[in-house]
């Protein structure tokens, strides 16, 4: 890394650090609609006082469960290069919305205070994903400081929901796909481990999430009446139990049909990505795996092997003490994980054709969202740019990962775009993000808004 | 039944509607422990205008999870046969407790309001159990105004905590039970069909009511861990599936050892009892019944048939829309209902033993609740007593039932007492308790005070 890179961040820091905070202290909570164009707008004046040409985009309202509901607002921005405006294009993609912060209690201080204490900054948002922006903001705002220029073309969009599934991501991406032309991603997050090696995720996985409802009477009835009277929550769990085998193999027909295996390059890949298993174990509180797989498996499995979680489960009367009802109703919640080329309405519909086989015809089944996974190949070019460049900033050799085992819009970018997304950043795996006193590191800060840096200049060098 | 007695009664009536109305106007619902002294001391209060020697009696407090909690007093009676100190007694059992009133949005006018209208009272309670209670009272009363005396011995358990399984009743009846000593129970309810024809039932089902708790994560996990980490409410689902199949029997190694045939009598009685499968199945809205029963099995279910049913499940997140989370724990709330001879202890040890034995012994059995069933024999000389008074009282043949499909702290009255225990009363089937707009009808609580009244008077000829 050149030292006016590493001079020239280090000079940011003390603005990075003002800007984070002034971000923290706006809530954003998608899921509650609360302080989103807000923060929309605060975005946009950063990234305008940063020298980026910016514009708050909106979609207007969105018919949602027979009401219309506001979309949140993107925030777009643009820097030409102007020494050479055929240069490639990089985009940002970033998140403004945070995570709810109940349990309120659990925190040490107000979620929303920004509260510095030395080399930490607290506050929902400060990693996921407030800080993961700012430290690409500050790296295009440093080459805008030092040459009033920029070695590539930039783009950024900011979305605000991405905490409840991105939802209109996609809707975003088509009406101004050609206003968002890239050839290359920063995705919005990026993982340093407890060695402090930056971890380059290349995929993500997708997502089915239903709910099934089993009906039964037409109130709830007292249970006495269970002699005669078919409980629904009965009904739900041999449903249920025709899905998945107790070692976690789901049992629906052709569900694994489109999975293709591993190929030697990724297998290669993921038996060199490191694992504790004993300290994952240990820290979640579980002595044996799904499957009681170990060493390599465990690995793939988190890379690339479909589920079927159970994320909610309701019926009856869950207070306290004895109530005796059979209840008119049972619901749950099913979230599939999905692999690569597993198509959400594809797998929706076999869903829905095993329970008929199963006889189950009765039990109905809501679609709730679905994503398709993406991954960017280990041998794209713009993969070893990021990887050389988190190299340098780091000052360590980073970890690849084929694909991380979370879910996020990567597909709809790749499907529209047609760009690679590559994801790097400044995330302690240990920042709490989701969670009570969740917390950025200035030193990772630090470092990654230098890798973008490193990153922009590799990304120059491309025609 | 005498025209003394007919008109004794309907002399009373309006004295017994205005204590009625009196009693629904002081809310006492034990599942929030609210206004239950308050209520004792009404019923107290009442009591003793109408003559009845009477005490509330208090037990004090209460072990139970930890704290010590209030147990709810009862108010015992009693008078005297002065002509005849060696006659039999016969023993009231009644509740002043109420269930809650919620959901409150669907109550015409105020629960506790007492409002008549025609032939009807409304207000929580109306029915059960404050309906049935005035009955007793006003047929004592009537009795003491007109003679001074009452035709054989007189005493009342009116209980505080029948709504909330009458945690407490054996405790008072084992501390009581010499006072309380009696050689017939009129038990607290009864009910009258469609076509006013009064039901005498001889017996409550028993019940055992446990929660089963599956553990997972020592704490909610995302989703995305699925691949690694069991979750605890596919746990469930599987220990619960080896339970109860599809037909509704239970799987429970020796569940059923201890289950009597019906009696020849019993059977006989069962085939005769009335019931409208199509307006049954039409007012509960289901198309079928658990095992597809039909006809006198129908009628044996409802009598003598034990259950498995699922009154209650919670896993995660059960709020609208899509959270990814795997949960730390999952729990099912089971109420098993006992027939005669069925133990609620040993049952609990035969599903301890059943999870153990299928590889659950992971999931956690919490007691909840226990009771016997109980059934008075139908050649008792007292059902026929009850039976005769109903048919002079009501002017129709009453309907004589093996057992309700119901549960009661039966199963202790006879144990303790050793009495026989018969259910005849004011309550309409479609009465609406539980429910909003609960009324009574004041004909057949009329009918119903005659009933009393003709009961005692034959009591008073046994020797």
């Amino acid at each position: 890394m050149k030292e006016s890179v590493s001079a020239g961040v280090d000079s940011e820091m003390k603005g990075l650090i003002s800007e984070l905070q002034t971000l923290i202290r706006q809530p954003s909570i998608s899921a509650k609609k609360q302080g989103l164009t807000e923060c929309a707008d605060l975005v946009f004046q950063i990234m305008v006082r940063a020298g980026i040409k910016s514009e708050v985009l909106n979609l207007g309202r969105h018919e949602s469960n027979q009401k219309k509901e506001a979309i949140a607002p993107i925030v777009y921005g643009e820097v030409k290069c102007k020494m050479n405006p055929d240069a490639k294009t990089i985009l940002f993609y970033n998140h403004y919305d945070v995570q709810p912060v109940e349990p309120v209690e659990f925190w040490d201080s107000d979620p929303f205070s920004g509260k510095v204490e030395g080399n930490y900054i607290y506050g929902r948002g400060s990693s996921d994903d407030k800080g993961e922006l700012i430290t690409r903001i500050k790296a295009v705002e440093y080459f805008l400081k030092k040459t009033g220029d920029v070695p590539c073309n930039i783009k950024f969009i900011v979305e605000g929901e991405e905490e409840i599934g991105s939802v209109n991501i996609e809707k975003y991406l088509s009406k101004y796909r050609h206003k968002l032309a890239a050839d290359g991603v920063i995705w919005e997050f990026g993982y340093v481990d407890e060695k402090n090696k930056p971890i380059i995720s290349l995929g993500m996985k997708g997502l089915l999430y239903v709910e099934l409802i089993a009906t039964g009477p037409s109130q709830d009835v007292h249970s006495s009446l269970a002699v005669l009277i078919e409980n629904p929550a009965w009904r739900l769990i041999q449903a249920l139990n025709t899905i998945r085998s107790t070692n976690g193999k789901i049992l629906i027909k052709d569900w694994y049909k489109e999975v293709r295996e591993f190929t030697p390059d990724e297998l290669d890949n993921i038996s060199r990505e490191p694992f504790n298993e004993q300290e994952f174990k240990s820290h979640y509180g579980v002595d044996k795996f799904v499957n009681d797989v170990r060493g390599t498996e465990v690995r793939k499995a988190l890379v690339g092997m479909p589920t079927c979680n159970i994320a909610g489960l309701i019926a009856g009367y869950v207070g306290q003490g004895a109530k005796t009802v059979l209840p008119s109703t049972a619901l749950a919640k099913l979230d599939f994980r999905l692999v690569l080329d597993m198509d959400p309405k594809r797998q929706l519909q076999r869903l829905a054709n095993h329970l008929k086989n199963y006889g189950f015809g009765d039990v109905g089944i809501k679609f709730i969202h679905g994503e398709s996974a993406s991954r960017t190949p280990l041998n794209q070019p713009f993969v070893k740019q990021v990887k050389d460049s988190a190299a340098e900033a780091f000052g360590v050799e980073p970890i690849v990962s084929v694909s991380s085992s979370g879910t996020g819009p990567m597909h709809s970018f790749v499907k529209i775009l047609g760009a690679p997304c590559v994801s790097v950043g400044s995330t302690s795996i240990y920042a709490r993000i989701h969670s009570p006193n969740e917390f950025a590191r200035i030193d990772l800060l630090n470092k990654a808004t230098k890798c973008i840096a490193v990153i922009i200049e590799k990304f120059s060098k491309q025609r």
